[in-house]
C-alpha cells in the first residue's frame, strides 16, 4: 500500500477525474466559491489567500493511502492523484511517500 | 488494519451515524445543497449530476483505514461505513479492501 | 506509520496550522457557517448541534495516517493534529492509535 502525505496546511491531496480538464476547472472554481478570499478572516498574516487555503485544505485530504496490486496502484480507470495547491503563489511543496510491501 | 478504497470519482466513502435514517437523509440533502446540480458547470458530459458528483466526492473520502482489534473493526458504537453514491443512476461500483494483519 | 482513528461521528480529525490561534478561530467560524445550527434538520434527537456535528465530521476526517521517520511523525513544520469537537458540550472522546513499525 502506498501512503501519500502532504506536509502542508495550504495545499492538499485529491483523487479526481483524470480525463476532463473542464472538471478540474469546475473543481477549482467551486473551492474558490465555498472558501473564498475575503477580508472577513481574522488570520491574514500572509495575505487574503492565506486563510482560504487552510479552509480548502481542511475540506480535502492531507493523506491518501492507495492499495497496490500486481505492482500498480489500484486506482480506478478515471482516477488520478492531484496535489491541490491553494495559495496564489506556487511555493515548493514536500510530499512524503510511504510504501509498505507484502 | 483494513483499508477501504473507492475506485470512483463520483462516489465516495463516509463513516457516519448508524442508527438514525433521518441523519442520513439530512446528510444527503446537505450535500445536494452545498454542491447542487446546476447549469453553471463547464463539465457536464454525463448530465447535470456529473460535476456535483465529483464535488461531493472531493468533500468526502475516497479511502478509509480502520484499525482492527480482536478480529473486529475498531469502529465506535454509532459508526458505520457507507458508500456514498453521488450519481442519480446507480452504476456498479468497485471497492478495494486491503487487510494488513499483524 | 501511525494511524489515528476517531470513534465518533460528531467529532473528527484535522491536520492544521499549529502556530496561529486566529487560524483556528477562523476555521471554527467557517464550519459554523457552512454547516450551521438550524431548525431545518430532520434529525435533532440530541438538540440543534446534533446534525451540524455530523455534517462537519463528514466534511473533515475520521482517520489520518502519518508516516514515521527516524522515530518521529513526518509532519510538516506548520502541521499539528487536532481533534475537532463538533458538539457544544465536550463529551469524552475515544481515539484509536495504530502504529505499524518496519
Amino acid at each position: 500500500m502506498l501512503t501519500i502525505f502532504c506536509r502542508h496546511t495550504s495545499a492538499s491531496l485529491l483523487i479526481q477525474e483524470n480525463a476532463a480538464p473542464a472538471a478540474r476547472r469546475d473543481l477549482e472554481r467551486y473551492f474558490e466559491r465555498i472558501a473564498p478570499e475575503s477580508s472577513g478572516y481574522e488570520h491574514d498574516d500572509e495575505g487574503p489567500d492565506d486563510m482560504p487555503a487552510h479552509l480548502r485544505a481542511a475540506l480535502t485530504q492531507t493523506q491518501l493511502s492507495i492499495p497496490v496490486a500486481d505492482g500498480r496502484l489500484a486506482l480506478g480507470t478515471w482516477q488520478r492523484i492531484y496535489l491541490f495547491e491553494h495559495r496564489d503563489s506556487t511555493p515548493e511543496r514536500e510530499i512524503v511517500l510511504h510504501l509498505v510491501g507484502e
